[in-house]
């Protein structure tokens, strides 16, 4: 049972606050905090919070307060997090976790000297879907992990400060591709070292300073590629797809506007339909658990089971600094248009060899490289000769 | 704070178990009771459930336990909810609530009569999904609702006593028709009165007594038509979805096997895919967050935020009666081949006017039928004159 | 090579030339006849086709004509086969073939007596989806067929005669119950006898005397159901999907809502999006190939290619008068509320045995139910003893 | 009315026979060659063609035939289509059309020196979907194409010299990419010139020289990205999808694993299922119009009516080299690993600004960057002060 500070009362904080009270938990929220007092209040009112300040360190030093969630802008979570590391709190940041990757660093060794339990609140880990697949792709089901395509694309974030980069730190980049490096990272595992990246990043339609559309590929230790695909300038509501290849088998995973849920209305539907949806009448793609399908519950979950065993939850403030350090190298290959290594102060996890597949056996010449069967009925056979490398076919009718 | 007495250690007992156990919650199980004292220590032991029992009297008098909840076979709720209703405690009954109607009536007028708190555990109804479906469609999304197919179908049940009539009451019908039932009586709605049915049901492919497929449709008083499809012999999964059309919107709900999560591996998967999944190689179409996905997490806090309210829950006891009374119009249809009337002793809700749907205008002397765009480019409307009452058509190029 | 008149210029006359002419084939169009010389004349002009009439007979007679096809109002179906019959002119009749059983009978014993080529244009039996589906049900894929659900669905017929019943014969049963009633039936097998039919029929929105929805089973002499849902009151397009389950398979069709074409536009599409949309912004689900996917072009490849090799096609005036003979019992069954034979004058095909399934042996003395794996790995065995009828569950940790 | 020699009797050439002789059309294929006689004539004897032969020169010389279809592996291309210039017949030939850009530009200033007609194959640009969305993206529906993903992958090709580099000229680039770079170029502009391309090549799993996984990004003059995804290392069939992302709209198209066919059976197909498929039990998607959904047939309708019309077709052999050349620049990029320059000798196109998109006021002050629904209903605007710069927020309850 623990009594939290909830830093920020935006739309972040709404749905952590949903999270966190929606289910008859033991879990409190002491005291929130925002940038202005009526905010504050207002929200303290709306969710039985009893405590409200726009004080920080206030809201942080509360000694009924054993954890502190960040919900705040990127600016502002360092300022939290050093707080909180100084009071001895248990502390659960926001993603991204910084606005750089030595900002994020600076983060970790706070955390880590203070001793304190540390959570990085990539909730998009967390979601059923894939906490699930993940599970199946360790249990094997895709063989080696070759490819990780994670998309999260909408209409623009629904924040003033996220199109300031000043506040933010960049743009889609920062706002969501640290989400989708995180979730290609997980499949592709992460013991397993994200070597270099290239990354393209334009403006294309904004009236802005910061890119609203990127696209990336991250060159894994093994080989493996985890390629990103974020924009502010989609149009149909939020794209939140995840496709995995491996050497066995494929995932699809589709988290937002195609989940079962399909409605047409000619009346209007009156109201909110999901984040990011557009438009209230004709054909709509609500979202059933909003909250539980964007990770926020199982995230919750994982981050207080993993403070009361004392264990390291499944992300911490050194993957959301692997993510910055990955972010920092994306936007230096968008300006220098070439691949840019990934530098990581103190790589933790261990290498990986290039995925070596195994090679299957014909016969004893020959590998077997493909058979499909035609449309003729006939088993077409590829075979490459073990000595001499040449390839050839065999059909059999 | 409720303190649980859990009847049943089968999976339906594990479903809500990890239901309710699974989000940090402050309710808690005092004891589990199983027909055999091993299986019920076991499934203590996995649950850390401090009792477990074999007498089911004894665990629902435990002075500790406030709340009884039934996930027995269906022979065995009347006993639990009369021993329950005469113990004083709330009692919370799987579906379907009883056998026949009769006996849900003797149940319900127990649970009235001692004043304790009682609900009826149809899951269904409350997965996240349909919740938000049913909260369009209350704000008007689809206007007057004129149809509701509800389809549960699968390979059959995973218990054996499900397949013994004597103990079950009955087959697919009593089965899944339940839930398919009330789904669509919660979407055409619980004050408009289901009059009569046409069942057809059948035997088609198991060497058992009860109907392993069957079809019925529900007539309501506002003309509203509840189609339901059950069916033990599906192949390919557990096919659970949801179509209902109105007057101004239609709205599709696909629960189990297209949810947005799609993976194929030749490998394999080495384990449970999902509930009542074939296979476990190719393609396969695992879900996200089952527990959750069937209602369970919804329905409980439900049940025990309506209790701690002291109001009542989305689904009681009068409901499950309901549902009963229209299943044995179903059996009773089956075997009669024509239209049987419900026979629903207290009709607790009111009159509901046959769907009237206001014309449209097209202009003073004619009624509106129709507008299509047409492959030309053109736009055909179809007219109707208000005196004549000939119907014509306008072409507008 | 054959020279067609084409009879009707309205919106089937148009899929029909579109199909006919659309593919560099070498079948000509000779001439044209619609209710007035002008629109003929236009459509002529339109399409390249030499002549145009408002004279059916002097089309059907047109000595260059080998071939006529009806796409008129149902009412004068009957006086251009019988026409047709006369002329001694192949005749491709389109649905449903007739207004009643009777005037079907009538109509195929005419082109029987005459020797003349005849195909009933049912185009959903050939969609190149229901073709290869078909292919795979008659292979064994789905084992024996149990059920098959055919639905079409949408806002309404876009011509004026069919919203009126003297001109049409009926509501959406005539208009689209002859699709789903023999899309049905082809899956469950043409030699397998249509029994009798239960059916709701009502009129829940329009100002109209016929049906605008209906729901129907047919059953089978094997046991098998048929079940057509046909609606004038659907709202989001045309929703024309087919589900066939059988004991060991299942198949899903969706031919015009989910066909992999998803457009999101809020410029909007400016004009036609696909037959039956509704609207033009929002999320659209346009259809590719129209003509194909509506079974256009195979249908005419299969009745010319037949007609040239002097065979039945798949689809001929007998099935129609089946298809007729059905619809028939299905507004009897609505007007008398329990189930009515189908009165077929003569049956060509055979009988069927009650679907027999060979019950699996687990042991000597076990047949198998089912087996499932569940969510804690175990693996459940449902069994019944041969001698006693015990059904018995095995679990294998 | 044509008579074609057709080049090639493997699984392209017979896919080319059945779209041409599938439909009752008037172009007839004279004769058909293949590297061996015998595989020719069975080949001719299948499809009732007249004519076979191993020589490739007789083939094309053949006085009846007036068109010559180019269906051969990518080391013949030039050769064949010398030969048929130099002989004056039109020449049809398959993708890629060459195995660099200047092997395509040999060829193209070839035929454009002999005047005679030249098709380029690219069959993916001719499917009923492309075609419909590249309609309605001319019409504006998604506003300014922004970004184009197009993709094909599946476990590599049924040839075998399709896995020799030296007979191919490359891997899953030259096999695929050539497709989805077309397929990108056609949304977002023939006109708009294609700059320059970053690419990722590596050969993950096979035991080959050429790469047989990829991704590449095309950056067009309008500042519009064309992204490609080709892999010969994907499982679970052909995933053949394209996405359009504009600034007023999306289109997602699917073609071929999620066509609205899905189908369940522990039986097997016994036999094909669909072009890649893997596996014949389980679920299994299989295609309804395999030779019109994979564009053959509207591409050579094109094609002859073109060439009737003396008009150039949707795709000639200048499009083919435009491909070349960036594939070509791929390699490049894919060794030197940054953004390499596309080299096009004569670029055809005009210039295209980078997309300037329109703002949006809010009022006369500020821009209007976004507005939202919240989940409480209020309404977020997000604008930018025309005069300073600043991004601030209205909240409208």
């Amino acid at each position: 049972m623990h009594n939290i500070a909830m830093l920020g009362a935006g739309l972040i904080g709404r749905f952590y606050t949903i999270s966190l009270l929606g289910f008859r938990g033991e879990d409190k929220i002491r005291v929130v905090c925002a940038s202005r007092q009526d905010t504050a209040a207002k929200f303290a009112d709306e969710f039985n919070i009893p405590h409200a300040t726009a004080d920080m360190a206030e809201a942080i030093r509360d000694p009924q307060v054993d954890t502190v969630i960040v919900g705040l802008p990127n600016h502002l979570h360092k300022k939290a997090v050093l707080l909180a590391a100084e009071a001895g709190k248990a502390v659960l940041c926001t993603k991204p976790l910084a606005m750089s990757g030595s900002e994020a660093l600076e983060m970790l060794e706070a955390v880590e000297k203070a001793g304190v339990f540390h959570g990085y609140l990539e909730d998009l880990v967390y979601t059923p879907k894939t906490l699930k697949a993940l599970a199946s792709t360790r249990q094997g089901a895709l063989g080696k992990v070759l490819w990780a395509r994670s998309r999260e694309t909408h209409a623009g974030p629904h924040s003033d400060w996220f199109w300031n980069k000043k506040l933010s730190g960049g743009g889609a980049i920062v706002d969501m591709g640290c989400h989708c490096i995180e979730i290609a990272r997980s499949f592709i595992g992460k013991g397993n070292c994200p070597l270099e990246v290239i990354c393209w990043a334009d403006t294309q339609v904004h009236p802005i300073d910061a890119e609203d559309h990127a696209i990336g590929l991250v060159r894994y230790d093994s080989g493996a590629i985890g390629q990103f695909e974020v924009s502010w300038t989609f149009r149909g509501g939020m794209d939140l797809r995840d496709e995995i290849s491996g050497t066995d088998g494929t995932i699809w995973l589709n988290h937002w506007l195609r989940t079962g849920f399909e409605m047409f209305t000619s009346a209007g539907q009156s109201g909110y339909v999901s984040e990011k949806a557009e438009g209230d009448t004709g054909w709509l793609f609500p979202v059933g658990d909003e909250v539980g399908s964007l990770g926020y519950v199982e995230m919750f979950k994982d981050m207080f089971n993993s403070m009361d065993a004392s264990r390291k939850p499944v992300e911490d403030f050194y993957d959301g600094y692997v993510v910055n350090c990955i972010m920092d190298a994306c936007y230096r290959s968008a300006a220098s248009k070439q691949w840019e290594p990934i530098d990581i102060q103190t790589w933790r996890g261990g290498s990986t060899a290039i995925a070596e597949v195994a090679l299957k056996d014909y016969d004893d010449s020959h590998y077997l490289l493909k058979e499909e069967k035609m449309p003729n009925g006939h088993l077409k056979i590829i075979l490459k000769d073990k000595a001499s490398g040449q390839i050839s076919q065999v059909i059999i009718e």
